[in-house]
């Protein structure tokens, strides 16, 4: 004899993503009124602030405008102990000693449910930290500060955490979403060039997906971009992360239970790049070379026109983006080899669990979704690629 | 300038909550189908199997007929790796290295996001095993096998899952809910008396809130729940489990976002109770004293009447539930003893975050919730329940 009750469980998680300068001014609202609202309360809001250290070098007064800021809005906010600084970019994810000092830092300054955890960095850092709050008595608030093109894009605006464990990237996290996400441009001045225009693929890719108007927009301020034209930039931004927020409210399956995961479009081969290159290769950068990979693919088995194809590897190359790394074809015809870039098939397979799900190009703007990935085709795209860069750098066509 | 885009993304969860009968017996489809569903599959979903020791101990043969179960289901499920076999109570959530444990099978058997873990124990087993499987890939499908009155009928329903830290009860946990839940009342025969009562205790917790035609089902067979009675248990797991599953899915806010935890009555004084004894006391036992304490402090501010009260600390004793016990006074006028259980009121608000959120009863069947507690009333109630212990001890009514 068996009884069931059906249990349904509906969550409604908000949070609004804003765009600004100078986020730390004491005159810019924008943080005191997201850990506020715009209710008076009787007792400060406590807060956490965690940043990576990159940052801190490159804005060598930001912990002294934090304190500041705190201080000027003390009625609203109160910072529960000194900033915490950490590694910025993968070293953030590789270590779990960060995780447990900021679980620490959770603990022994009281913090609860309805205090904030700031975090101000880049991807890496935001997702690290995010995995600690998101763990820390089953959540406390996290207001994400991401300071990278590639974050404020992309990786801060969505609803996952993670850092990386047992030598796998992003082993360990969880959806969480954020209580606010708070971009500011400034942060983006000090970039270096290559981490500038590495974040830039992450906007090809949705608007390779999704929308051939954002992509013309890429093309017609290609050369705005690389000359680090804020204007272009911001748009990029703004419209890359509407793209991707609108895709997660709008999927069905935000907290991705399927096995469908189309906005990884080029992200099989990327993220096992990236590994392979010990981190040398930035994810924005693996993402250049997936992106490239995976459009070389869809147009060798029939599906995308050679004009978009030479659009696409086009484009790349003129925002400086790489379409090749040596790590592709080190190992390529030994597949029992773990440094085998094609076993990045595999393990994106495993990481999304159920049938293995990638998603190709028809048209700019138009994915697709394929179950089967002919290996050998796969080889002779990045054959193809070596040549296309070969070209490039002997200044002939492909 | 600021520029905001208001992001909304709404999650549905649905998973069943079965009662059976020899889950792992081969002719009982019930895992199979929670894996499968009804479709059929080209390849059997990989499960990893976690059993708390002490389950294994009163059931010898369970190993084995969970191998033979998944061996005779082979079609459909395979065992990944052998059992892991994980100490029950308290100690499976202080020790992380069990968590990291059951990352570390995760990642080694090749246990993807389409497969499962199946975790059968106690309600801390199932409380760690949940929080290890929620992390890992960002979470695997968690079946829980709930081997106790607790865990039937409270613990293992929900949607929460944590394990200890910084000697702090739940620090680390998630909200999670899980892929199915299957309890087995086979399971129940072998448990010790006070087990078996002990986790009476939170369904007159959830009767005493929400249905007072619940209570009197309970008071009603006081006798026959002492005397072991199978039918009246199931009856008390399956009503409390589902009023505990009605008020997760009606409260509005699933994740406790808010300060309100109307179901937490009698929990303040209990977690501190439980760790103050070194959890020699157990949950069941301690929210037994939670609720004659808030229950007594609820008679004498006024709230509920004398009639109701002393049914109800009448009931515990009939069931052989406590409703004293040292922790309760020893430290009670030094508030800055850690050890004075007091300090529960300020730990609980601390883990709800915001303000100090009580539910105190009205009457039988009806909560309320308060913001302030008089502590010298708490002083107060806790020194009548010490009368009424002695008068229960010596014959006389308090």
């Amino acid at each position: 004899m068996i009884e069931t009750i059906h249990q349904s469980v509906q969550v409604t998680f908000r949070y609004p993503v804003c765009f600004t300068e100078g986020l730390f001014r004491t005159n810019n609202p924008l943080l005191k009124d997201a850990v506020c609202g715009h209710a008076q309360e009787d007792t400060p809001r406590r807060i956490v602030c965690v940043i990576d250290r990159g940052v801190v070098r490159h804005h060598p007064g930001l912990v002294a405008s934090v304190k500041e800021y705190c201080r000027h809005h003390g009625a609203s906010l109160e910072l529960a102990g000194p900033p915490l600084i950490v590694d910025g970019g993968e070293d953030a994810k590789n270590h779990p000693s960060y995780v447990t000092r900021i679980h620490r830092a959770v603990e022994s300054l009281g913090v609860d449910r309805h205090s904030y955890v700031v975090a101000v960095g880049g991807g890496a850092v935001i997702d690290m930290v995010g995995y600690a709050a998101a763990t820390a008595h089953r959540g406390v608030r996290l207001i994400r500060v991401p300071t990278t093109v590639l974050s404020q894009n992309d990786a801060a605006v969505g609803v996952k955490n993670s850092v990386n464990a047992f030598g796998k990237k992003n082993f360990l996290g969880t959806f969480a979403p954020p209580h606010a996400v708070l971009n500011d441009y400034r942060f983006l001045t000090t970039l270096s060039d290559r981490d500038w225009t590495g974040g830039i693929s992450e906007a090809i890719k949705v608007a390779l997906l999704k929308d051939a108007e954002f992509l013309a927009f890429i093309e017609a301020h290609a050369g705005d971009l690389v000359r680090r034209d804020m204007r272009a930039m911001r748009w990029l931004i703004y419209r890359c992360a509407e793209l991707h927020l609108d895709h997660i409210a709008t999927s069905g399956d935000p907290f991705e239970s399927g096995s469908s995961r189309p906005l990884d479009f080029g992200h099989w081969a990327a993220h096992k790049l990236e590994h392979l290159s010990g981190y040398t290769l930035g994810h924005g950068e693996a993402v250049a070379i997936g992106l490239a990979l995976d459009s070389t693919y869809s147009y060798l088995v029939g599906l995308l026109g050679e004009h978009d194809w030479r659009r696409i590897l086009g484009l790349l190359s003129r925002l400086n983006l790489p379409t090749h790394a040596p790590e592709l074809g080190a190992h390529l015809h030994d597949r029992a080899d773990v440094r085998c870039v094609l076993n990045g098939l595999d393990e994106f397979r495993e990481h999304l669990g159920g049938e293995l799900t990638v998603t190709l190009l028809r048209k700019v703007g138009e994915g697709i979704e394929v179950h089967e990935i002919d290996e050998r085709k796969v080889v002779e795209s990045i054959s193809l690629l070596g040549e296309y860069q070969t070209s490039l750098l002997t200044g002939r066509t492909a």
